[in-house]
């Protein structure tokens, strides 16, 4: 159990501290002159609407505290880690903002929960306020019975009473449309663990190979264990069950909800999940996914639906203050746009110019006489594919030869720079790619080279020294800008190759191996390099 | 490994289909034409601005996609897991997003993401489009060098980018702010476990008593492995490792960014935690805590600041679109609120009445003396505490009995309803204050009773028959307010007790004992209601 907390007593109470100091808590306060008693408010709430209230035991972040602010929750009484608030800090949550348009209690159904915010509201009734309980039980897996418990569907009661109280309705009538999405609600949770509540002697419930379906969010055991199966199995499973207890007809708002630890790519992978089940077929709206009530740490989520009715909608849809909402929209196809025309390789006309193509081919047919050397001298400081990777790249300009604007040194050089780019495997490549694409940009193709050479260094983040095909380029470019015969380009380079075998590598692969491993070997890209340039002078 | 996914190689295809058909990606859309391609791009975009694109490797989510809306970026290219995307996936991006006004390639420093958005911007300018590049590095676990990696602090950019584009800056403006921000922000990440890249032959990096300090989002091992502390020690490690690398004077704007799989309310806490550093001190802003750059499931947390510039400022604080931003505010001191003055439990002035004072310590007294018996019952079918709850109720209105108006008695029951709320422990003394509370509140006592035993159930939620105290209580009750005697009172409460016999549990913890086991045994709780009536019918 690696966690990050103090200590088991303190976490909830530390955990509302650091909402409040959050970038999303700057509307938040907090009641103070009791330590026992958590209560977190809206901080602008001027008691001229009806006031909503929630909360329970803690650990089910961002429930409830999270969803305080305007169009959500007036506040939220928050127990300890699963333990329902006491009566006092629920009356005093009651007494802090109910004004005449009186207070709206959502609670899940639990015991305590149902005991304690009871109690509260009988008070605050002897004290002459207004106060309505509505219970939620929306978890199907017990049966919907009087024991249903209250989950993750909590969350969206809280949003359309919010929006019910914000745009003014009364208290009978925001208790009313609570009661009657209350009613309304489905839910059922599926996990791949369970959760830990900071107990370090706690032993994993499940085996590698289970998961459970229909369990609690305080960590109480799932009604079925089934078997750790793909995420599409396991969606398709708890869709199935969730909709075998649902009306036969009829059209629904689904809430995907996270329970704790399932990381967001995995959370949005669950939403499409989902859209492979039946359910999914009788679904108009989508909200999440989102972790809206979680048991701590669980790794697993929960489903909820309610109907797809004009007055839930409504409410849902309204704006909320609460960064935790996940927000409601349609569920409807993806919406595309067409790729744009890939960029053709060949834009130019084939033209020819045989000295030109001589060099290319000659070249050409070196990288690929040195493929088998330059992967030995890689496997020494890489991952011993730089011959292939020089080679496989010789072969594809090799079999586009007549496809070129051998006219042009520039047009050669953008045709060479798109071809790289799109069929070279490896970093060597796409630099390559990078020094020819720019190269080929410019008016005079030798300057275009020395550019070419600084962009390479400024995405490639190599220097000359670092031991890399730079050392062999660079001199080699700097001689070609200084009018050198192609003779003295392919010594600067050979020059710059061997200088390679004393350097420290400093990137690249290579970087990684002792130096003392790569003491005399030179580095294969700029060994390329050299041979490339030695092969040219040759030819010319 | 236990993770929700289908296979290795389609999660990240199948986790942007979900990122579309959430409730947050209704205003966005994707490229299609090749499989290989994922472009996620806004809906509404009319390449009236500067386009702000980014992206690379996946398993980083919410970023890069989940930032693409009104105010971050005009669209995200979305690599494999971990895996840059490929030049023509960008260069497609590019395209399908840039006008007149030129596009900004926000790219984290690492050689793939540099090399192929490198190459795609100069592919893009040779079609005479209008790019520029912003490469972040603002890791500082290696240093402060040409090697520094791009972590969370990238979505700042994203951010501050957006707006200005938004705003209806140039490119060069846009370029140069994100530079600006660029190469003043700095990053360490903490975590205590490494992440899984859906292999399940992956042994756990760190040892159970370890946590490592200045890791990498792709798995790369920590600069220092050290000791699993609690929250306060993990967080001021890595506020100290962060400041030592931060100019001694200036103050700050903070990310607090989750790694993948830390629960909402430990992610709390740890902004709570962070608010006993030094670099605390020296924050004037705040943003999250929040996984916007996550590393698949690593349960870990990062930290960046970035200086408190005007410019920074009104960027970030600007409104975005997209959810996963987790907007900006003042890190203040927490607001607050008084308590209510707790309701008095003696509101009324005490007064006699010599007969209910006879009732009360008489019905106490017996219940004291029950002490034993009921516990021992209750061994047999519950916790073995009823005596006790009982007892310690009875002795706290003993104590009182001197303070309560018992010259009324519905003013008594209220005043019961409070001490019992406030005192008692456990379910059934809850229960009781609800059932005195209510009665207290209305005209007539006996009806109050009535109405009392209704609300007990609705909140307690079992009936009659249950095998709870509600059996020998709702006798009693209807003999009450039919007007019986004290004595057939105790004795319609008697036959209730002892009928729950033969009764199968369906509320408290004995509905999970087997039934035979509490066979010829009565409910603890009835059994204290019927001596209770039994006593007060002897003593009249």
């Amino acid at each position: 159990m690696k966690r990050f907390f103090n200590k088991r007593d303190t976490i909830v109470a530390e955990g509302l501290e650091g909402l409040l100091r959050s970038s999303y808590g700057a509307k938040l306060c907090r009641l103070t002159g009791a330590d026992d008693i958590h209560v977190i408010l809206r901080k602008d709430w001027s008691k001229d609407r009806v006031a909503v209230l929630s909360g329970g035991g803690s650990g089910h972040e961002p429930a409830h505290a999270g969803f305080v602010g305007k169009g959500m929750l007036t506040g939220a009484v928050c127990g300890q880690l699963f333990a329902s608030p006491g009566v006092d800090a629920i009356l005093a949550a009651i007494r802090s903002v109910t004004g005449e348009a009186g207070c709206l209690l959502i609670v899940k159904n639990y015991t305590g929960d149902r005991l304690n915010f009871g109690i509260a509201a009988e008070q605050a009734k002897a004290l002459g306020l207004d106060v309505e309980v509505v219970i939620i039980g929306d978890d199907i897996a017990l049966g919907r019975n009087s024991k249903a418990r209250g989950i993750a569907g909590t969350v969206l009661v809280h949003k359309i009473a919010g929006a019910a109280a914000e745009s003014g309705k009364s208290l009978v009538e925001v208790a009313a449309l609570a009661r009657k999405a209350a009613a309304s609600l489905s839910s059922i949770g599926l996990a791949l663990s369970d959760c830990s509540v900071y107990n370090p002697e706690q032993e994993p419930r499940l085996r590698d190979d289970e998961a459970e379906l229909g369990l609690g969010i305080h960590g109480e055991a799932g009604i079925e264990r089934i078997p750790l199966t793909g995420l599409d199995a396991l969606m398709t499973r708890a869709a199935e069950k969730l909709e075998a207890s649902l009306p036969r007809e009829g059209r629904f708002i689904v809430l995907l909800n996270m329970l704790g630890s399932v990381p967001p790519l995995e959370a949005y992978a669950l939403l499409d999940g989902f859209s492979r089940t039946a359910l999914a077929a009788r679904t108009d709206w989508i909200i999440g996914p989102a972790p809206v009530m979680t048991a701590l740490d669980m790794n697993g989520f929960s489903l909820t639906t309610l109907p797809s009715e004009p007055a839930f909608l409504d409410a849902l849809s309204s704006d909320a203050e609460p960064r935790a909402w996940p927000g409601l929209a349609p569920y409807a196809p993806i919406a595309t746009l067409p790729l744009p025309p890939m960029t053709d390789t060949f834009l130019d006309t084939p033209s020819e110019n045989t000295m030109l193509r001589r060099l290319i081919v000659t070249g050409a047919e070196a990288l690929i006489a040195s493929e088998a050397r330059l992967n030995a001298l890689d496997a020494k400081c890489g991952d011993g594919d730089a011959g292939s990777t020089f080679a496989e790249s010789s072969r594809v300009v090799l079999k586009s030869i007549d496809s070129l604007p051998l006219a042009s040194p520039q047009k050669v050089l953008s045709t060479l720079g798109r071809l790289l780019a799109r069929h070279s495997g490896g970093s060597s490549g796409v630099l390559l790619s990078i020094l020819a694409t720019t190269a080929g940009n410019e008016p005079s193709w030798r300057q275009g080279l020395q550019k070419g050479a600084a962009r390479m260094q400024g995405y490639g983040g190599a220097r000359a020294g670092d031991r890399t095909m730079l050392d062999a380029l660079l001199p080699a470019i700097e001689a070609l800008e200084a009018g050198s015969s192609l003779h003295e380009v392919a010594q600067a380079s050979r020059a710059g190759a061997d200088a390679t075998r004393s350097m420290k590598a400093r990137a690249g692969r290579a970087s990684y191996i002792p130096d003392e491993q790569l003491k005399d070997i030179p580095d294969p890209g700029a060994e390329a390099i050299a041979v490339l340039f030695e092969t040219l002078a040759k030819a010319l």
